[in-house]
């Protein structure tokens, strides 16, 4: 299996077609998410799959801001997902300190994306959301007080044509032998 | 193709052989990061393959600790990778700071993985890094001062058994509906 016609073949999707996501596909899509690696294996994750009406719209509206028009297109979303901070363990909280680097975000945002990569395989399509009113959404399904929220996903199957691909840095820019 | 099957195959690999890893394969590992999302696709990566003697010693030393005996496997990895923190774009700084996120750390993570996955697809094996001396290693490699580096990567072929599995938490541990 080439991983990296895989990763050609993702993308952030932000249109979605009027159709359930069956739950053993979603089911997958987190299974991969749990195979991620993570900080002294610490896991600091939970999924929540949020499917049901009203609860959807008013988690997808959370994405939105009131000064920028970003994040329309989550209403359209079957499936909304709620990638939720557990706090990790000490061994990890303690090296992060000492590092000055948050692992648990970065434990988190791998998590995310395994998550992302397996619903590519399922037929699905994702975006990856890092903007949202963490407070409401937090409200809306009772997580509590002492947890955060790391990243949200939407979900669904993909609506019409595949949007133009992103530019890249090209790869003499992004890569270097022995020195910077 | 099944990423779930790629994301059971991939493991954090601590011993290697003594063999040369093949430049196209390194190429083909950066090439899948080039791939992977980023917050307002800003792309914030650059990747350092070190392989020459005896820088490459050097850098695999600036991982281990002075308290604790860890990371001394990295010595015997014929390839260490830096990955440079290049700063982001404006709108991915600006949206981190109101959201209280670090974007960067979470886009490095990310395109770190997807070089770990391409890896496997590769044949080799790989070890994220988080613990390291970021001062000494910057030195090494002549980083300008304006840069951090997110995390390292040891890279090789595999040498000996498949490693005991790590404990995953459970899938109803990790995974709820529509309320946390």
């Amino acid at each position: 299996m080439d991983f990296l016609q895989l990763a050609r073949t993702r993308q952030s999707i932000r249109k979605y077609q009027d159709r359930m996501v069956e739950g053993e596909k979603i089911e997958n899509c987190v299974k991969a998410a749990a195979l991620a690696p993570s900080a002294c294996n610490s896991q600091p994750w939970k999924f929540i799959i949020v499917d049901d009406s009203p609860l959807r719209e008013q988690v997808a509206r959370a994405t939105w801001s009131a000064v920028v028009p970003i994040n329309k297109f989550t209403l359209q979303a079957p499936v909304m997902v709620v990638v939720v901070a557990e706090g990790g363990n000490i061994p990890s909280r303690m090296g992060g300190k000492v590092q000055n680097k948050d692992f648990q975000e970065m434990d988190l945002a791998i998590a995310t994306q395994h998550f992302c990569l397996q619903a590519v395989s399922e037929g699905l399509g994702t975006c990856i959301l890092g903007w949202f009113n963490e407070k409401k959404v937090k409200k809306a399904l009772a997580i509590p007080e002492n947890k955060g929220i790391g990243l949200m996903i939407s979900v669904g199957y993909p609506e019409g044509k595949t949007p133009p691909r992103k530019k890249r840095r090209e790869l003499k820019e992004i890569m270097s032998f022995n020195r910077y």
